[in-house]
This record gives structure tokens, C-alpha cells and sequence, in this order.
């Protein structure tokens, strides 16, 4: 860590610091320029957070070497984690296809979407039973009977299923239903959620919250982590910028900087990164070609009747038409579906 | 609601969509166009969110003419609410001044923290016992203990106290402590926690999130009341930029922007809606002067000590200074502290 | 377009208005709701403009309908547009690479670079001669004596050249040498080179500006096409957003929602749209599995020494195996390099 | 300057970056830490710009420790800046106001603005002839016909003028006319505009971009004063974000995080920074109340009748109310109009 002081600070300030650091089993570096002085601390400075040096008067700025996270980096665990939900891995040669309805709405509904995403080729069924809305006065979800529809659906079927959970109190509930929790960009920092979920094996995807920093998505996973869950899967879904031109934008890019960073494999949400039906494809093509693992896609049996989301589902046709494009762009860097 | 409608869109689509329109009891109205055929819906269009109109393939954009939200808003309650906290009024001509330690460390420090900031003028203590945190390895509060102890303090000085609440879980624990819960701004969409502080009466104190739009803010707050719970102070603290000169930018605009939507009450939070400690004097001012109902301020007997957030919090002569200038600014615009 | 009045409107600021719309060729239109009258304009909104009735005091909001842009819609112009640079045309079936330094800096640095870029397979050369930098401290450009690089060379491999201009005054300097003008993120609204550009007839790339909503990157064609000249090609190159971890977003979905809007042909410059030497090839291939109608891509003979954006330039190595992956990709879809 | 090498970087890579460090007159450091290898560079870290470090394939980052512009910085020039325009002087005791049309309309529009905000206490009169405008359907501004206009009116009323120029040809017409150049947002990066104002001695006021980092800001001022010329302004007036309730986000704090860093003065537009009428006064006395120098306020005789900005225009009446509650605001800080 190096921690640059203000003009103005004496080397009596300094030489606080520098005890402090001492103290706290790093090796501090006192560094006088001409115009700043810098301390440097060299070892674990991660122990240094609870130093809360940027509060010193003395401080101008505290700048970190190193990660703020070390169970989902790549410093002590280089090679890639390969995460299993149900029989279908995550992060190896093969491209992951997860979709299905944004929501549970009836039996009827949930076994046509999963016959229909299934015969496509997918192979972990999503449907949400506990939906976070904007507004109070929009459809929140099915609830319990969501989570029996889904897990009913997927066991005739023999297929994984994923639920959003939005509380720890959802967990019981959901746990006979599904072979993996989501947890929605909304509650990306729910820290009690993430402790929730890192205390079990079942596996997580965690959604990047639409503006949370990589390095901040990083963080809320290794809560899970240091929980004893190291079960986890990544999920870019758009993050806000200054242009609603499109519900999100789409950050592909954070595929690969997430991939450098952290072993853990990352997926791709396009319907709700971009939340327009006619943009969902292409993009699920370029998460592909950019190094995703996965891709998660919202598909509804007649999208004009949806109860959620429908402007960014796909029907069923149009599903399998991205399927058959999937492939090729897979194989075109050595992977495949 | 006006309905935009594809190019191609055909006259079926649009006698399909008006029938859709005139079914749920509004009037719709045919506008055929040179380019476009729009279609209006006249009366309640609150109700048309359930049709999810945007997600038909015939349509191109949906346009509310209308707020999202009803209780929170204007057209049907015109003048400013006035919220109680204890005997504190917030929303009327005296401005609120709340202000105490980010987080509880000690009886010692909430005691003095608590001392200091009344007797120079702060009318409500705030302390927080469950801090949430965006890592794991950060300081993440007293919990229980800390509630007991800001109760404690609260009780003893005669001042009302507010804490931050995270879960439902927590409302037990803190409800015979404090006068009013905070919900943070990583908590503003944590729709659980809305919906179970809208089913008591205390008064809430709901942070804007990061990143959350104004009209996010007021649907936020529109699940509190919807629930039963008109007690509500609205907070904006500092919204996520490109520019990370500044930990947050305050957005002083929205307190007006706000109430020009809402007659809720806004307080702004100069501490977090900068991080730096210099600027929280002149940003309290600020948002004085724009027409805020109170200003909420972190303050800490040793900043450089602090377990958290110490680089944003005043220690007590800063704090002292700050007070002396506010009743100034506040008497130029007609008000008083 | 529709205009929202305000709840206190009275009936003669509505006829006031519906005057004003009618004086102007359009048909308006009364519709008195329940809380908020509404007015509509029929026929060619953009006259509208003129009123600027988003300053009356009556009105509460406007509602264009149509886009604010014509030439580069695809409303009068449904087919794409195929624009050629020298002899290579980008818009077709055929995918365009551009490639070379981000600064011209000695006629060995632009050859080798021509030469290396050329033969692993790119079909338009680039080279900055004017470089528009952040700091006063930075190397600015060769200035003319780059263009005469650049078109020495360019003219000895036979391939078209492509510079960036920043002025109005460059134009008679650079049009000697170069095929295409380039008009920078930074530039995207100086709207005195948008016209000036737009009296010739030479092709310009005309790069997203990188907090500039595509609805404004498109009235900045507006500007080129409406002086005459329909040679526009746009690229993104990465927006700016809250995170930093890369140096913009690239906006890959940009690519789908410009084409959504408009005919002209869009292609991607993951270099700036990354700033990180690692992620210019995943996010290369994935610009083209969206659909994108180019790439550009900044290479240098050797990036370690290079005088600007060496932290996101290739060398040739990185380049060919870039090059390499390119094709399958592109057949992936459909199209070849 | 901190330079952080990757985990496989070698002792020879660190060797080959210490030499260069050297070789450009600064004092290497090398520190080798458990997980990272950091050299440090002491000395005017600005030199080793040239280097380019951050493209060296060993380097992970580099991190600056001194700002990057050094004449407008406080380090070398503590005390703060006035600069006079005319008569007037920014940035000692007495707060600015700037007040007038966005655009020059007429002879008849342009005295009578004039004459209304002299009388209302404004001090220095602007008026826009050339109007940089999104779409190119818009109104462009008078031109030349325009500065006459402003030119006249002010020498009649004896009173200074500011106008914006878009481009460096815009200065010979502009020079007779005016006592002060504005630089839009759109042109903060206009760095032949910057260096071309550089070279006189006219004072300048400098807007922020929307979308322009603080540190960006700082050093476009710098190559206005690198060219010569050391009368600058700045002047804040809004950013963009994700919220558009407002046209633009006014960073109040930005006056506080700029006066920490630079000794120029500065101001701030409420007009642009809100672009709605209402939101101008209260954000005026927010802008006051943080410490700024100076406003600059748009009024119109007829907003209604506005060819530009009428949404954001004040009329007479509503300025006069303004003026009458900054003089309360500036004395609680111990200023004064």
C-alpha cells in the first residue's frame, strides 16, 4: 500500500504512520520526494483496512497495491474454477446455456417454455418465483407456488433449475426446488444474503448489480467465499450509463477483465443487458465470442402476454434461431455447446 | 399512455391493442400518422402496466403521461408533509440537523459523539449498528450491542435516535432503541425491507441508491406507503459518476427535483455524498440553501481512529463550525435550524 | 409529437398552443384527460422544433415521436449503406479490418507497421498525425510531416490511409494524402469539421464521442449528410461509465441499436474501447459476432516504446494471431474478412 | 510516481524500467513486496510522461502521485486567483453575476435582456452568436450579425460582455466585441481552441464538459496557461448521468474539489448545470452557499419566444427574485454580491 501525505504533513505525522503500520506486521517505507512524501507498506495490506488510514488528517490519498479480495482472485488460485449445477458444468470447454421464462406464471406456462428451451438445446431451466419490481403496483411473482411450478417442472424433465432468491429467508423455501440460487443484480450487495448463501454448497450465480465496479462485484462474491461456499458463477447483465437507448448497456468487455482477476467463471445475461428482444441474439453472440462460459436468456412462450420482461423475451422460434448461431461462434474459438 | 407503434405495424395490431386498452376501462384514442400511428390511452394508466404493452411486437416505444407512483406523489396531495421523529419536525420551516458517528464503536464513543453533536446543536442522533460493507474483511458493526448502546445514549440525553436497518430480521431488534429506521442507499430497492417497515408507523429515513433514478427513489418510497406507512424522509446522498474525485457527486438538484414531485420531506447527506471531510461543511450549506429539510452529518470524537468511514467524518470543533454557519444560510431563505 | 401540459393549464394555454401547431402545417390534436391535458402535433414534427415548446411555461413535457435525425434514418432509407474507402467497402458482406499505429512518429515506425499490418491481412491503414491529448505535457502529433509519412507509405503499399483531423483548418493539409478523414470522440460535435467535411465528398469515420448518446452521435451525421456528403461510416469506441477497471465500455450492443436506427455502416474500435492490450482481441471478435462492419485496431511495431496509447496497442505478433480468429467469426455469421 | 510491475515480471524487467527511470533525471526505488514487485520514481514525475510506462508489458499499473497539470495547481501558486473581466473582478470578496440570453436574437431582444438584468444587478452581460446545437435543424446563432449586437449594447450600457467562440477562427471577429471568451462544454478538449485563447491575454471562462473528469478539466485550463495567457475562469454547469430528470447533474462539490486543487477562480452556470427554469434560483444559492465565485444565470425577455434554452430561461421578474435572495446567501458566508 502507499500512502501519499498531504504538503502540509510534518515527519512527525510520518513517523505515526509509520508506527502504525509497523505495529500492525508490515514493513513501512518512508519515501521523502520533493513535493509529497509517500509511505509505502509492503506485506499483507489488506490489514491495513482497519487502519482506515484515508481518515488521517495527515493523508492525501491511500492507494492499494493489491486486490482488496483473495479467495476469488487469481494471485493464490490461478487456474480456472469449473462450477457444477446439477450434472451441466460451468467455466470448461462448453458453453452453458441457461434460459427460460423472467417469470413463473402457471404450470401451463413454465412446462411450455421449458419444452420449448430444452428442445433448443439448453440445458439449466430458469424461472423466477420471487420478483423484485420498481414499482409496487407491477406483478411480484408467484412466490411458493413459483418455486413448486419451476421445481416440478424441472424434475419431470430432468433438467437444473435456478431461482432468484431476494432474502435469506427465501432459502428454505427454494432449497427442494432448485439446484442453484441466483442472486439479482438488486441485492449484488444484500451482504446478508451473500452470507446466507455462502453458509450451503448450493451453487450461486450472482448477478453484477447494474452499477457495481468488477472490483465491487468481486468483493460481494468473496463474502460468499469466505463463508466456505466457493461454488460460484458470475453473471454480467448491462450496467446504467448515461444512454437508455437500450434498458442497459451490455458490458462484454467485463468478461475478460472479471477473467483476469478472478478464477471463477462468468456468464452472460443479454436480455437483460439490453432489455430489447431484437438485441438479445447478437449479443449472446458476442458474449460467446468475447470468452463467456454461458449465456442466460429469457425465453416465454408468447412474450406479448408476459407478465414480466416481455419486451426483452424471445419466443420459442426465435430461441432456436439463436441456437443454431450459438455453435458455430463457439467453435470459432475452440469451444462448443 | 401513448402507444408508438412500428412502421409496419398493421391496422390489426392497432385495433388489437385499443381493444386491449378499452377492456381495462380507459379510453383509447386512434392518432393514424404520416409515419407513425400512435394510439393514446386516456384515464388511469397504472393500470395499463399490467398489460406490459412495451413488450408487443408491434410496438415501438410506450410513453406514461402520467407519474408511476400515486401516494408519494403531488396531484393528490399538494402541500409538504410533515414527518415526526420524536418530537423533531422534519418538512416544516426549521431545519433538521441529524447527526452522530457512522458507526457505534463504544459506550464511550456514542456517549461523546453523542455529547458533542447536541451541544452544538444537532437535534437527532444517528449511530449505526449493522454497517454494511462492500468487503467482507471491513469492519461490519456492533450489531445487537451497538443497538443497545444508542439506545441507551438516546434514552439518557432525551434525543430521538435513528440506525440503519438491513433486513426485516433487524426491525425487532432495533425497534425499542431508536425513533426511526434508515434504510441505505444499497437497501433502496431491497423490496422486503420496504414492505416491512411500511406495515409499522415509526418514521423511515429511505436513502436514494447510487444509481437510482428520482422516479426509482419515489416508487421506493410508494411501497412503503402503499404499505400503510405515511412516515417517510426521503435522503439524497451522493449518486455514482465517471469522476471519482469525489467518493459520490451530490445531486443538490434533486432535493429540488424531488419536491417538485413529491411533498415527502428531503434531507440531504453531505458525509456520504462526498467521502471527504473538507467538503461537508460547504455541501451542508449547499443543500441548505437549495431548499432542504435537514442535513444528516457523521461525526466522530478521533476521526483518524474511526472504524469506519473516518476520511468523511467531522470531529467536534469542525462540527461546531459547520453549525455556526448553517443558521445563517437557513435565515436567508426564510427558514431557521 | 405530444405535448404534456401541466396540471394547472387552463384551456386557453391548450388553444394558445394548438394555434402555434397549426400555424406551422400541423395537425393538432385535443385530448383532455383526467389529471393532465394532452396535446398531439400530426405531420412532420421537426418544424416543431422552432417553437422550442419545452420553454412554455404550460407545458409540463414533450414527446417527440419520431426520430430528430432524417438522412441517416432508416425511415426514408430502409437499405444499408455500403460506403468505400479507396477500394474497400465497408457495409457489405465483406467485414474491414483497419489497422496501424495510433501516431505516426518516423517514416521506419509507419512502414514496418504498414508492412506488418498489411500481411497479416488488414485492407486500410491508420495513423495519427494530429493527436488530440488530455495533457499539454503529452506528445501532440507529428503534425503535416505525419501526413506526408502516411501517405508516402500508403501510396508505396497501395493501400488507402485513414487520418484523424481536428480542425477544419486540417482538411487542406491532410486531403493530399489520406482516403478518409477520421473525426475523433472528442470532436464528435465540432460542428464547424462536421459541415466542413460534409462539403466534400472524401469518407469519414465518424467515432461515438464517449458520453454521447447514439441519438446525438446520429445527429452529428445528420450535420455531415444534410452539407451533402453521404460517405459517413460510424464507430464505437467505448463509453465512459462509473468503473475504470477498463479505459471506456465498449457499447458492443451500440452496434445493433445504431443499425436499428440507421443505414449507414458501423464499425468498432476495441483499442480505445478497451485501453488494455489483452482485451483488444476477445472484444475485436465479439464487435463482429454482433454484427459489426469493421474493426480498428491500434499496432505498433513495439508497444513499449510507443510515444502514445502503448498500453493498448498490439504488436505484430498479437495482431496476426488476432487476425487469425477474426475469419471464423465472421463466417460464424455469415461474412468473411 | 508508484509503478506496480505484474506477479511474472522479472528482476530484469524491473531493471530495464529502473534504468529508464534514471535516464530521465529521477531517483529510482525498488521495493520488492511478497506478491508484487513496486519500483517507485521520485523527483517531477510529469518527465516521465514520455516514458509511457503503463504500455510496458511488466506493468500492471501506474500510479501517479503529484497532479498532473502544474500552473493551475495550488503546489506551485497557493493563493487563490482573481481574475478581472472589465471591471469586475472574480474571485475575491464579491460574488459575479453573469446574466442574458443564451442567444442573441435581435437588437430589440438583446437591449431590453440587458437592460433588465443590468438593472437587477448583474455586472457582466453574455449573449451567444455562435450556437453550438445537437441537431442541425436547430437554431445556429446570428454569427457576426450576433457580436455586433452584444458588442453595441454592452459599450452603450457600459458594461463587460462575454460571448462563446467556437473555433479559433472565431476569435479575430469576436475580439472587438467582447472582454471575455467562453469556451463551451462541447469544446473543453478543443485543444487548438485552448492553445489559441492561450496566446492572447483576454480573460476566458472555461465550462466543464458534462462528461469531463475534474483532473480533465484542470488540464485543459493548463494549456490555456502553458500558451500564456493566465485569466482564466472555470465554471461548472452540470455533468452527465444515468438520471435525466434534469438535463444535466450540477456538481456542486466540483467547487469545493476545484478550489482544493487550483488557485483559478470559479463559477457556476445553473442554467445548463438544471435546464429547467424552476431549479435556477435554488441552485444558484446552493452554488453561493458552496463557495463559488460567481453565477452565470440565462434570462429572457419572453422565454416562451426563446430561439434556444427557453426551458431553462428566466424572465426579468423571476431574476429580479433571484438577485434578491443571493445577496442573503452570499452574507451568510461573508460575501457579497
Amino acid at each position: 500500500m502507499i500512502i501519499v501525505l498531504k504538503p502540509q504533513a510534518t515527519r512527525h505525522d510520518a513517523d505515526e504512520l509509520i508506527d502504525r503500520i509497523g505495529a500492525l506486521g508490515l514493513k513501512p517505507l518512508y519515501m521523502p520526494g520533493v513535493e509529497r512524501v509517500v509511505i509505502g507498506a509492503l506485506g499483507d495490506e489488506r490489514v491495513l483496512e482497519r487502519l482506515q488510514l484515508a481518515g488521517h488528517p495527515a493523508v492525501e490519498s491511500v492507494k492499494p497495491i493489491l486486490a482488496p479480495y483473495k479467495l476469488v482472485g487469481r494471485d493464490l488460485h490461478p487456474s480456472d474454477s469449473v462450477i457444477s449445477i446439477g450434472p451441466v458444468e460451468i467455466g470448461g470447454e462448453r458453453i452453458a446455456v441457461i434460459a427460460g421464462p423472467c417469470a413463473v406464471e402457471s404450470p401451463a406456462q413454465m412446462g411450455l417454455a421449458a419444452v420449448q428451451v430444452l428442445e433448443a438445446g439448453a440445458t439449466i431451466l430458469r424461472g423466477g418465483a420471487f420478483k423484485p419490481r420498481t414499482s409496487p403496483y407491477a406483478f411480484q411473482g408467484l412466490g411458493a407456488a413459483g418455486l413448486e411450478i419451476l421445481g416440478a417442472v424441472a424434475k419431470q424433465l430432468g433438467v437444473p433449475a435456478v431461482t432468484e432468491v431476494l432474502d435469506a429467508a427465501d432459502l428454505e423455501a427454494a432449497d427442494p426446488h432448485v439446484d442453484c440460487y441466483q442472486i439479482g443484480a438488486r441485492n449484488m450487495q444484500n451482504f446478508r444474503l451473500l452470507k446466507a448463501v455462502g453458509q450451503g454448497r448450493k451453487p450461486v450465480i450472482l448477478k453484477r448489480g447494474p452499477s457495481a465496479r468488477i472490483e465491487e462485484l468481486l468483493l460481494a462474491a468473496e463474502y460468499i467465499l469466505a463463508e466456505g461456499n466457493p461454488n460460484v458463477v458470475l453473471c454480467e447483465r448491462g450496467i446504467q450509463t448515461f444512454d437508455q437507448v437500450t434498458r442497459n448497456v451490455l458490458d462484454v468487455a467485463a468478461v475478460v477483465a472479471i477473467k483476469a482477476r478472478s478464477h471463477l467463471p462468468v456468464i452472460v445475461d443479454p436480455s437483460h443487458g439490453t432489455g430489447v428482444r431484437a438485441y438479445v441474439a447478437p449479443l449472446a453472440r458476442a458474449a460467446i465470442a468475447a470468452g463467456a462460459d454461458g449465456v442466460m436468456v429469457e425465453v416465454h412462450p408468447d412474450p406479448a402476454t408476459a407478465l414480466s420482461d416481455g419486451a426483452q423475451s424471445l419466443d420459442a422460434h426465435q430461441f432456436r434461431q439463436l441456437m443454431r448461431t450459438l455453435g458455430p461462434v463457439a467453435a470459432a474459438i475452440g469451444r462448443s455447446l
